[in-house]
C-alpha cells in the first residue's frame, strides 16, 4: 500500500483536499469538486452481471481488475464502489472488497468500520425513530397513528430476532407499545438518500421529505414535521464525503455509500461517481445483483437523477453461472458441460439484449475459473459475437491487472469505436403502473403484471400526487429474471405479482415489491463472526 | 486550532505514532507507549465534585481550565477526559466538551461521532446479541435459557421506547420470542472493558469472560462459549487506541472511553491515562458525577486495577450547588444567601473528608458564577481551610487558563508540599457485603444496609466464586450521598437498600444497584435534536 496522498496526487488530488483517516484512507472535501466542476467528465463504464449462483460471480473483482488493467495500459482509471455492510461480513458472505489480486485495501478497515459512514447512517436513522416515539409519548401533537409508523429502526448487522419486535412496553414511563421492525442499515432510506444527494443542502431537503408514517387523519407525516432533518443532516455531514482508498495495484478507489439493490438502488453515491469522472479518463463502477436489478436501477434511477451518461457496460458471466442457469446442480458446476452452458446462455443473451435497450455498447467479461474448459469458453465467445457483444476472458482474480488486459483492450476499443446513445428505459411522465410494466416486460420478460389489492390502492393514491413522476425501484429475487427464484435461464410468459408499493420520498423513488423482500438478513449456522479473530499484534484473521 | 501533530510534538509525540482522523483528531499507536513505558510517570490529579444541581457544576470545564492554566505556568500538562455519548447530546444535556473558554475542540466532531469508538462498541455489543439469538435459533447447543439472557442490545441514543421490548416475533423463521432491553452504549459492559483493558490481548480475554446469561442447567454462559470474543475484539481494534485532540488554548487533550458512572466506573480509559502520565508533568483527569460515585470508583476501581497513584484531588463546588444542598429551590439559586451556603457546606465538608480517607491531598475549586457574592465566597474559603483543604476560586469558564491560575498555583503547591499516600478504601479480599458496607458507611454515611432477597442470594453465590475478589461498582442516584435523591446536604443515620447485584465479569467488578438505575435515558419534551442544524457550508448550529 502507498500512503493515500501518493495514490491520489497522480490524478491531481492535493493533500489539502483530503481528510486523512489513518495513513491509507481519506475523505475528500467538497472544495475539490468545486475546483473541478467545469472540467469535462471522463468515460463511465458500468460493470454488471448475469443472474448469479448463490456464491456470486466476481463482479466487484472484475470491476477492480479492469481498472487496474486500464492503468497498466496507461489510462487514468479509478473504481467507484459501494461500501460493505457489517452484516454479511459477520454472516456468510465475508467482505465485499474484491478477491485474489483484484482487491481494494486496507481490506480489514473497509470491511469493518471504514470511515464510519454506515454508523452515521445508523445513528441518523435511529435518532429519527427516537424522535417519533418521543413525539408520541410527549402528547402526540401531530396525531401520529402508532399502527401506521412506517419508519423502521436500523442496525448494520444480520439479526433475524429484530425483524419483528414490540417496542414501548413497560408502562407509562416507557412509551406507547407498538409493533416495530429493524432493518439492516444499508436498507435504510437514509443510505439511498446519502447516495443520491447532490450536496449538504440537497441532503437536508431529502431527509426532511422522508415519510415516517401517517396520522389518524390519514395524512403523511414527514421528518421535517418532526424537526428531525437538521440533526440528521448534522450527523451525516462527513458521511456524504466520498472515501478514497486504493487497490492492491495502487489504483485509486473511491468507495462511498452502499444501498441494498432490492428496496434501494444498489449503487455507490452520485457524489463519488461525479468526482471520479472529473479525476479520471475512465471510471469503472458497479451495481448490485444481476443486470435485471443492478443495471436497470443504475440506468433508470442513478443515471437519471444524476444526469450521468454511461459509455459502456461490462457484463460479467462465469461458466459456472451459465451452467447453473442451464439447470445444473450447485455441486456439479465444476464438471465441463458445453450443453449446459448452451442451455444457460439464454440468460446471458437476455441481459445483453436488455443492456442494448439502453443504447449502451456491451462487453461480456467471462470471469475465468480453473475448472472452465476451452470448449465452454469458445462457445461463449462465439455466441456473444452473434448477440452483438464484444467478448473478453478475464483472469483478474488470479493475475490482477495483468489478467484483465484483454478485457481492458476490448473496453478501450469499445469506448473509441462505439458511441453510447444512453437513454433511460422509460420517461418520468409515465404513470407508476406504466413504469412497472415497462421494466417487468422489457427487462424481466414478463407477460402480465398482477397487483395485490393493497398495492393497487397505494399506486392509485400515489399517481394522484407529485410522486407519480418518480422512477420505480423494484425489489425482487436476484436469482431469476422473474419474481420466482427457481425460474432460471430465460423465463418467458410468466406473470409477476406486485405485492406492495411504498414511496421513498426522500430518496426519490417508488419502491415496488414483487414478493417478500428480506431487509434484515439472519446469521447462518456457522457465522463468519465465529472465525474472525485478531492476534496480539492487531492482525485480523478470518476476514476475506 | 493547531494541526494536531503540532500540539503533540511539544510533548514528544512524533507524527509516525499518530493515525490522523482529519486535521484535528488522531489516534495514537501502541508503539508510542512501548517506547515510553520505562519513563517515570508524571503527576496525576483527579477533578471531582460535590453532589450537583441537575445543571451540573462545571467539572469538565474545570478540568480543562486547570490544565490550560498549568500550561500557562510552564508545566507540561494534558487533560484526560471521557468521550461524550450521542444520547444526551440529542437529548437535554448538550455536549460534554467543557464550556466557555475551557473547551476541547473540534467540539462538533467530539460530540457527534468523534473517531467512531462508541459506534464500534455498539457494533461489538450487538454482534454478541445477534450471535446469542442465532445460537438459540440454530439448535441451542448450549441450552441457553431464553428467560435468563442478561446481555442486552445497545444503541448510543436516548430512546425510552427501547427500554422494554420483545424480540424474535413473527414465527419460526424469525427466532424465538423473548424479552429484551436496549441500553445506551455507554452503559454497555464493553465500554467498561475498553476503558479497563491493558492491551488487545487483555481486551480479548475480558470480552471472552462476559456473562451473557444462564442455561437451563443454571450454568453461566460466556461470550467465549459462543466464540464471539475474536470478532468483538477485531471490531474494537481501533477503539482501544486513545484519541488525541486539543483544548481552545492548544493544550493536549486525550479523550478516550466514556462509561456510565452508575452501573460502570465513569472514568476515561486506563490506556489514555497511562499514556498521558508518560507524556506530561501533570495529567488532569475527571470522573463522572459527584465524588461519592465518581471519585470512589476512580480510586477503588480504576486506580486499583491500573495500579495508578493519584497525587491530588480537586473538588469542584459552586455557590449554587451549596445553596441547593442547603435546601434552596432551583429557581432561587442566584440570590445571595450565606446562611444557605452554610447549611449546604456540610455536603462539601463530607466530600473533603471522604477524599482524605484515600490519603490524597484535596484542593477545593469554587467554580465562579457572576451571581456569587463576596460573602459567600469568603465563607467557603474559611470553611475549607478548617476542613484541611486548600481553596481556590476558578474562573476558567469566563477566562480560560488565565482564570485558572490561582487554582493551578494551589495545585502546584499541593503537589510540591504534600505527599499522597494513596490507598484504596478497602482490600480485595473482603467479601462482597463487607465491600458494600465499607463504601456505604464510610463514603455515603449510611448506618445500615438492607438487602432484597434476590440481591442477597446472588451475593451469596458470587462470594463462593473467584468473583468475590472483585471491587464493587455501586449504582445509585448522583443527587444525594444517600440512595434517596431528595436527601440533600449531608444525610446521616439512613439505611440503603441493595436491590440487585450482578457480575460484570469482563470489566472485572460487581455491579451493586441501590434503587432503579436507568440505563436507557429518554428524550425530553423539546429534544436538543430539534434545534441542532447544519447550514450549506457545513457549520453546525445548536450544539453546545
Amino acid at each position: 500500500m502507498l500512503p493515500i496522498e501518493q495514490v491520489y496526487e497522480k490524478i491531481g488530488v492535493k493533500a489539502e483536499h483530503m481528510e486523512f483517516y489513518g495513513r491509507y484512507k481519506a475523505k475528500v472535501d467538497d472544495s475539490l469538486y468545486e475546483e473541478l466542476k467545469n472540467k469535462p467528465d471522463g468515460k463511465l463504464v458500468l460493470v454488471t452481471a448475469i443472474n448469479p449462483t448463490p456464491a456470486g460471480e466476481g463482479k466487484t473483482t472484475t470491476t477492480i481488475g479492469l481498472s487496474q488493467a486500464l492503468n497498466k495500459l496507461g489510462k487514468k482509471s479509478a473504481v467507484a464502489l459501494r461500501e460493505p455492510s457489517l452484516g454479511p461480513c459477520m454472516g456468510v458472505k465475508g467482505g465485499a472488497t474484491g478477491g485474489g489480486y483484484s482487491q481494494v485495501v486496507p481490506m480489514e478497515d473497509i470491511n469493518l468500520h471504514f470511515t464510519g459512514d454506515i454508523h452515521a447512517i445508523t445513528c441518523a436513522n435511529n435518532v429519527l425513530s427516537s424522535i417519533i416515539d418521543n413525539h408520541i409519548q410527549q402528547g402526540n401533537a401531530l396525531k401520529i397513528d402508532t399502527r401506521r409508523v412506517t419508519w423502521k429502526r436500523a442496525l448494520d448487522l444480520n439479526d433475524r430476532a429484530l425483524r419483528n419486535v414490540i417496542v414501548g412496553l413497560g408502562g407509562k414511563q416507557n412509551g406507547f407499545a407498538r409493533e416495530e421492525s429493524f432493518q439492516i442499515t444499508v436498507a435504510s432510506e437514509i443510505m439511498a438518500i446519502v447516495c443520491l444527494c447532490d450536496d449538504l443542502k440537497d441532503l437536508k431537503k431529502r431527509l426532511g421529505r422522508i415519510i415516517i408514517g401517517y396520522n389518524t387523519e390519514n395524512k403523511q407525516i414527514t421528518a421535517k414535521d418532526l424537526k428531525a432533518d437538521g440533526a440528521m443532516a448534522a450527523l451525516l455531514k462527513d458521511a456524504i464525503k466520498p472515501n478514497l482508498v486504493q487497490t492492491l495495484e495502487n489504483t485509486p478507489a473511491v468507495i462511498h455509500g452502499g444501498p441494498f439493490a432490492n428496496i434501494a438502488h444498489g449503487c455507490n453515491s452520485i457524489r463519488a461517481t461525479r468526482l471520479a469522472l472529473k479525476l479520471c479518463d475512465i471510471t469503472v463502477t458497479e451495481a448490485g445483483f444481476g443486470a435485471d436489478l443492478g443495471a436497470e436501477k443504475f440506468f433508470d434511477i442513478k443515471c437519471r437523477i444524476a444526469g450521468l451518461k454511461p459509455d459502456a457496460a461490462v457484463l460479467v458471466a462465469t461458466v459456472r453461472a451459465l451452467k447453473y442457469n442451464g439447470g445444473i446442480a450447485r455441486d456439479n458446476l465444476s464438471i465441463p458441460d458445453v450443453e449446459a452452458v448452451r442451455k444457460g446462455f439464454v440468460n446471458l443473451r437476455k441481459h445483453i439484449e436488455n443492456l442494448q435497450k439502453y443504447k449502451v455498447p456491451v462487453v461480456v467479461a467471462l470471469n475465468a475459473f480453473t475448472s472452465d474448459s476451452e470448449d465452454e469458453i469458445s462457445f461463449i465467445r462465439e455466441e456473444c459475437a452473434k448477440a452483438g457483444a464484444t467478448f473478453a476472458l478475464s483472469e483478474v482474480w488470479a493475475k490482477g491487472g495483468e489478467g484483465g488486459l484483454e478485457l481492458a483492450q476490448k473496453v478501450l476499443e469499445t469506448l473509441e469505436t462505439k458511441t453510447s446513445a444512453f437513454k433511460p428505459l422509460y420517461e418520468n411522465d409515465l404513470n407508476i403502473e406504466e413504469k412497472i410494466e415497462t421494466v417487468c416486460k422489457q427487462i424481466y420478460g414478463a407477460s402480465k403484471i398482477n397487483y395485490d389489492a393493497k398495492a393497487a390502492a397505494e399506486i392509485k393514491r400515489l399517481n394522484k400526487t407529485s410522486m407519480r413522476k418518480l422512477p420505480v425501484c423494484i425489489a425482487k429475487t436476484q436469482y431469476s429474471l422473474s419474481d420466482d427464484p427457481s425460474l432460471l435461464g430465460r423465463p418467458e410468459g410468466f406473470t409477476v405479482t406486485v405485492r406492495e408499493a411504498r414511496p421513498s420520498a426522500g430518496a426519490g423513488f417508488i419502491v415496488v415489491l414483487l414478493g417478500d423482500i428480506m431487509t434484515m438478513p439472519g446469521l447462518p449456522k456457522q457465522p463468519a463472526a465465529e472465525v474472525i479473530d485478531i492476534d496480539e499484534n492487531g492482525n485480523i484473521i478470518g476476514l476475506f
